[in-house]
């Protein structure tokens, strides 16, 4: 394909077309992914997840340009919500990124959290996978740690950096806490707030208290919009690759995520081969009419079909 | 089964144990609801949702208490983040709502997101339909409006509320964007500070913007800490339900509904045994190790796998 060749001589315009291409799942995108799949595997995969509010765009503004000067090439995978009313990603903090995105060695990619139906993780994993090819040395993928399809895919990264500011409430704090085991490094951002120091100690003192980390992982304050300690970040996020490769860490993780992928992929076919099935039998009606007048149970349903599927 | 007799019966105690029952999907899950179901489909569903820190369970606490007023049954399902590290939901807002826990006309279980693996949703189903026999008038779903899951969690209720509130960011205006073509209802929380009226308009701009709506959601400003407002609120909802009812809209949202269960039921079942078959098969190690070192791609395996299941 003129496309994939052009991509991996690094042809910015050909890899967005190759991108939107997998993202819509086209006829062509299981073609794609199988021949720049033997050019996958170099980039370190950095997920960049916490609650709303957090100052994660600017985060990665700040991280993408430190990375710049270190001369890696970024890809940058925004994860946002979409708009039903405008079709679209809102832009918000994306306008911010503008300067990166004239940047040469910086490629960015939005995408809305709808329109992929049930298949969000398996787009930002093939996105990555193009950016990888592509030849980043680095793929960020920021996403709003809320949720379980949002955390399933910040679980793909080799490095998850959870975000966390002071004061965002009970609510925010329980969320915080549902996903705190997927963090590898904590930045506690707006460090110039009250109640940032707070925050830290106690992260601090959730991690101690946990059993089963293979690292513990480190806690980092940062204020993003100012700049500061992003170094002090980055020095993290680098040793955390490091000991990962050092530790066979990597290997182990990278296989358990080609193990979900899988699994996926054949739930994905099966899904597909179960809804042509009810529906070209015509009777999902019928069922459906005996399951509402509670004539049946959904159980008893469940196992006819599935005779008939076998 | 006696405990389903007891529950039947009005007995609060066997309710809970049968709940506790179909949430760890337990042997005997499958079995109560297939006698509990032509009991079911009595109850109004009413889902309320929308970001953290909107005053959801505050909202909640109140629209009971004027329920109650009613001498209508309530059921409350709180969906909550749980915390890795304490094993259960953290309680926060929850333990405000203790008063309501001593009332015998209220059940309220609180539920966390994680340990469900996959089955959030069947757990709460299954919980909607042990209250919904156990002679619940009305059964609410409290959730926070973010992350694919918990969206179609809410999108299983009758009548979907909205809960907004001013001056939450960015972030948070884009997720209310994402969810906001499930929400039946808008209200607008903490009415009495800045913004709000804002807020209200912006939400009644965009839903005069929705072209797709079989009608258009009401926008009901509110302030929950002050009780106030929620007799307007409660009358939206009963409104909706009765417009629902009037044309037909709740048979049919219903019937999807159970549509959507059973195909999830079914794939259930066909995840499992794609489990069972790649681990027996114990090929699973050597087909990760050869994608790992990238000597063939994901779609190719799973052809194979395919191809071996059937």
């Amino acid at each position: 394909m003129e496309l994939i060749e052009k991509m991996l001589n690094g042809d910015k315009r050909a890899c967005a077309r190759l991108i939107s291409s997998v993202e819509n799942n086209s006829n062509e995108a299981e073609d794609i992914i199988k021949t720049i799949y033997p050019h996958t595997g170099k980039a370190h995969v950095i997920g960049i997840t916490g609650p709303p509010g957090a100052g994660k765009s600017t985060l990665t503004d700040k991280l993408v340009k430190l990375l710049r000067k270190k001369d890696l090439r970024v890809g940058i995978i925004a994860v946002d919500p979409t708009s039903p009313y405008t079709g679209g990603a809102i832009l918000g903090d994306r306008i911010r990124m503008n300067d990166l995105a004239l940047d040469p060695g910086v490629f960015i990619r939005s995408m809305g959290t709808r329109g992929y139906l049930g298949g969000l993780a398996k787009a930002t994993r093939n996105t990555v996978k193009i950016l990888d090819a592509f030849g980043c040395d680095v793929v960020i993928i920021e996403t709003v740690g809320v949720g379980q399809s949002e955390v399933d895919i910040v679980k793909a990264a080799d490095t998850v950096v959870m975000v966390m500011v002071p004061g965002l409430g009970d609510d925010i704090q329980s969320i915080k806490a549902g996903v705190m085991e997927i963090g590898d490094i904590f930045a506690v951002n707006k460090s110039d707030i009250l109640g940032a120091q707070r925050t830290a100690t106690e992260i601090n003192m959730m991690l101690d208290l946990s059993q089963n980390l293979e690292r513990r992982p480190p806690v980092v304050m940062v204020t993003a919009s100012q700049n500061q300690n992003i170094d002090k970040l980055l020095e993290e996020i680098e040793k955390h690759y490091i000991y990962m490769k050092e530790n066979d860490i990597l290997e182990k993780r990278r296989k358990l995520n080609i193990k979900r992928e899988l699994v996926e992929l054949v739930e994905e076919e099966l899904r597909k081969y179960v809804i042509k099935e009810t529906e070209n039998k015509g009777e999902m009606e019928s069922v459906t009419l005996s399951l509402y007048t509670k004539e049946t149970d959904p159980f008893t349903i469940r196992d006819i079909l599935l005779s008939k599927i076998k």
